[in-house]
């Protein structure tokens, strides 16, 4: 029973039905049929003009991201548990040449208006410290937490007032827009955020992800650096396919909304005192003794080692609920 | 009818219905089944111990050889006609971060020995020059010309003198062991070359090249290169699947034949004097003048202006033996 | 008697003089009483608000201004021969990030319009070609010829109407001033040069060379550029003060007139037969045999072999006349 | 009375006096007869054989080091109050290529082995994380303090238990060893330090600092990226003759023992409640309120404002007696 990370689920069948569909011959690149429903989808989706372009992998899209918002000299601010700075072996630092990740603490891996000021202001002004350009956050965050329209709205305030690019790493976005029912517009554009990566691996998608540009002439210089990285497949219906399968209807709320559903009802069963932040996307952080841990593994549960004392169980759109409830009732009886 | 790319074919049914074989839950990144037979899957094809990791792009592939091959501050030697060079955007100067490529003129893409060593004579010795640390040859070459094994060889054995690395962009790698009827091994290792791309997408794939390393130990910082490139997919099992199925059985050659076959009726049609340069791989380069050009266009064929006077037709394992035959006829009508 | 490079001359006394009488305590970096002065003598120099840095090297304020002009998916122009291409190590590419050099022929190392616009439109329009951002000539030459003022400003057009960035590496500016006798200003922005190195180094000075924006502007992200190259020496003023005294004087001028009358004294000797290209600054490039060369060096004149049947002779603001006119003879008796 | 900073101090005379000695021809960038002298002169300084190159500033001094003993994709563990981390304006990451950072706690800007080990065992093994490949400790430290050759012994035990590179940057290592009286060769390469960057600036230099190998193999590339980086001036001379007349004698620590010797005696004055750490080098970090700094800065006494509540006062090779007796009879009237 796996509940190690959504990146280990299937892609869902109508997913995999686009892909089979796009198996037609058309123009190379990005210039076929799908690629070019791109745009007009999204911009459907959030309600506004947008660029949208695939890419194979989140951290490769993200790291597109701060390379359009910040230079090779400047900085980015992000959480110390952002998987930017943790996860991606130095991907945004070699997209950007080497920009610097200054790093802000806090729980649950969410800045705050008063964390991010607060790093801000450490930096002094001059040619001798790297400016910040850039802030990047993630909703929902590595830790499970989400972004309200609010709190976007109250990062993506000092980001303007401060000039700074929004960046959001949203990898699991369609956990945090099914888990606030705010629009997709409101937890992005509206709040501030000038780019961001829109996930579908961990939600049922198979190989791609969306990099949406809330200003589309930002576009223009990412599309060079798309294939300069080597990320312009020369077949790129394939993948255009499967964000339309996702987004054309409901189906990245629909999966979301599965995998949400099944990590509350771990979260229930855990409660708040063996809780590490509340649930509130597709993330359970439970304290466990390294004997409770052994003992829920011991029963077929597999998931990660978190921290010391702290384990991560992760649900994703196809967790069977019979293994879900059987983990519910394990966590329970511990 | 098509013969403009063969990225524009579509994927074969085999390589089709491994991928969707392969959509089964599994671990993340390349630890799952899949991705770990393809080191033994190679082995057995090459001969010899090889590592194979999957890359979505041949773009990425050659890149990421050419930076283990070169650092920063040398230079690598390829064609000035070489894909490397004038396709990709400048994706091996991001991956090198920097490296010069050297240029060699001559016939049909393809290095001769003299050429080589040509250009290498021209660097000093010293810090004012970036030095040569590689060569890379593209084979079938970008104008279809074909290396044999014996060709290779002595491009190696200039490489070995000169202790430079040596690459090989085998985005059409089947079409020239289809020619040449060489073993895969007597082309590459044998013959001196240290790292290669084996192309699928063109002969069928979908989004999945194989980065070959004949020396496995140097495959350990590419997989951190490939991981900060964002080209780790998490679900790499669906590439892996891929390239299984072109290189488990013949299904590589026979496609490869089924292209070559096709571009050989059509360059027999052409005959030597409209030819840029022989037909052997997959690709055809016509003299004709616009008006021989606009013809072809008005009977319904699709192709490339490669150059002033200068045409590219590109066949592929799915072309339409129907439409080859028309454009024969057509050609020779001209 | 050394004729092998302008590099190998030493300080002019007036330099020497005013980089220690800049031996005073003051503000570190670049803020100190010197530094400061450096924007007004290069403004009325140049007729103009322009923007000053201090750069210890001519290479590295060529990269600057590369950096500056072209991002690390576009293509700088320059010819073949150019010291940036040839002589740098791929120092451009450091700083640029991986920018292409795209290469263009011609004798003396010399752009024109129409080399210019024919390399230009060999660049298809799309993401698979690095596009070109910006030129950049040499005045004088890497052969020593100089582009007048009417020169310049050709290039210059095509800039502006390709949408280009123009960069002008003068190492040797002061020896094409001296010759054409045109204003700095016609040289330079008038002509639409955006940013040049301003050398001094090889004209007497001792560490230090200007580079020089002509929008003040486009300076700012340099100034972090320069701190993050480790360019921004601590106590800055000794290199402002050797600038100082180059140009709020004559002295650039002066020293580049003794420099130009020795070399033109050599080509006279010479004569057209045996110039590779008409002496226009402080090199002569002869044609000899080996056996000339020999005889040369025999009779204890130093040179550069520069390629097969052809030496560089390079003179400076301290030739001994009396060197000059040995060679002359020399040359003369061959 | 400017107690700002060390680089505000000028040249001291034996420096200058070298520096014009050296205004002879000779052959450019480090051929010349100063420039040689450098192996043997640190060599025998170190005790070891060494190679041993001028750079004009410390930062590209530290980056170029950084350069060598990490890959892109690689980290560096250092203090977070390094001068790396916080004062080059991401230079590290620009001659690295992006190398990542990560940073250790601790007092006084000084590992510890076990503040190493820390953080060394949060990084876990695989792809997705930049693996240290070096480790950089300051001797001095940003906040004055000494490593002695035990303390850098216990450091270096730990890189080499750990497979990790040891960069000392020695800024202000003429300080440490004048406090220890520890060799330099203890206090480096017999303490397990693979590189560092040898400080002149800041004690007396003008514009060269002096980037040591212990193992003189490891200087090639680093002569490549010398150049790479428009460090290789074309006069090296003057380089060269300012950092022989520093270390041929023993004015480098005679210029050290007299800055740590007026720091001692503000220090005493200061006293261990006031002082924020020891005084062990030419820095002075003490704690007083806004109204005691404007108190002294009333009195004539410049310095930096280093943190809310801490200001850091600079003693140099040519700090006036008197000035350093009325600072520290001003920090005892307080």
């Amino acid at each position: 029973m796996r509940f190690f990370s959504d990146n280990a689920a299937t892609a869902c069948p109508e997913v995999l039905a686009a892909l089979v569909e796009a198996n037609r011959m058309d123009t190379a690149y990005d210039g076929d049929a799908w690629s070019k429903r791109l745009d007009g989808a999204f911009s459907a989706l959030f309600e506004t003009d947008v660029a949208a372009l695939w890419i194979a992998t989140g951290t490769a899209a993200n790291s597109l991201a701060l390379a359009e918002l910040c230079p090779p000299h400047g900085a980015v601010i992000c959480h110390k548990d952002a998987h930017i700075q943790n996860d991606e072996c130095g991907a945004p630092e070699f997209y950007t040449h080497g920009a610097k990740l200054l790093l802000v603490e806090g729980e649950g891996a969410k800045l705050t208006p008063a964390s991010l000021e607060e790093r801000l202001d450490l930096v002094p002004d001059g040619v001798h410290w790297a400016q910040p350009h850039a802030v990047s956050i993630t909703n929902a965050t590595e830790y499970g937490l989400v972004y309200t329209a609010e709190d976007t709205a109250a990062i993506g305030a000092v980001c303007r007032a401060r000039g700074l690019g929004l960046h959001l790493d949203g990898a699991r976005f369609a956990n945090a827009a099914a888990r606030t029912n705010a629009s997709p517009a409101d937890l992005t554009w509206r709040a501030g955020v000038d780019i961001m990566s829109f996930g579908c691996v961990k939600n049922g998608g198979l190989s791609a992800e969306a990099l949406i540009f809330f200003d589309p002439d930002r576009a223009e210089a990412t599309r060079y650096r798309r294939k300069r990285a080597g990320h312009l497949l020369s077949k790129g219906r394939y993948l255009a396919a499967q964000i339309l399968a996702m987004i054309e209807g409901d189906l990245w709320l629909r999966n979301a909304r599965a995998a949400n559903n099944a990590s509350s009802r771990i979260g229930e069963a855990a409660g708040p005192e063996r809780l590490v932040v509340p649930v509130e996307a597709n993330e359970v952080f439970l304290k466990v003794t390294p004997e409770e841990a052994a003992a829920l593994r011991a029963q077929g549960f597999d998931f990660y080692d978190w921290a010391p004392g702290e384990v991560r169980l992760v649900t994703s759109w196809d967790s069977d609920l019979a293994h879900v409830d059987a983990l519910a009732a394990a966590i329970r009886a511990l």
